[in-house]
């Protein structure tokens, strides 16, 4: 996980914390496993944001992929690491936070 | 507000979702105004990484700013505006669907 950097009171983790990738992370731990297909429809994503998104978490250690066959057709299938879905969960946790604060002061 | 854009099914807004801001906004709402320095020294941001963000939050019409003196001090005071605190609700809203999700598969 990236180490806290300045402008971040509340520990959130930015590789987490863009919003197509919170969107594909929270889509993966409902999923378990997702194919590329499905999370690009899911999230409408392009092939290559997609793609790039999937590159940084997979370089965060937090996503792993592998390639598959349907019939003759080449499928990539993507699910969270252990060290993902613990992340994931850190990040979940400061979001609730925001929002309890933010309940509040409401 | 921003129009959605792709990539963003959970109707996060970029403006805000953006931890440094989510973060000012957060504390704006709890503070109802709060000078630079307070907000400098809350959220663990530089003088340029704050002005900076508050511009961005100014040109979306998100956050007013006045001058004002403390003795012969000069200081800025920040604060929501109406259109800034309905954003940050939905924000804080989605943000809720995505932790109720999250919640639902742990």
């Amino acid at each position: 996980m990236s180490p806290p950097e300045g402008g971040n009171p509340f520990d959130l983790n930015e590789t987490i914390h863009q919003r197509s990738r919170l969107g594909i992370m929270t889509v993966l731990r409902e999923a378990g496993e997702a194919d590329f297909a499905f999370l690009k429809e899911n999230l409408d994503l392009t092939d290559g944001n997609l793609g790039r998104h999937l590159e940084v978490l997979a370089a965060a250690g937090y996503v792993s992929t592998r390639r598959g066959y349907d019939g003759r057709r080449s499928r990539t299938w993507v699910r969270l690491t252990p060290q993902g879905s613990t992340a994931l969960q850190i990040e979940i946790e400061a979001l609730r936070t925001i929002i309890n604060r933010a309940d509040e002061t409401s």
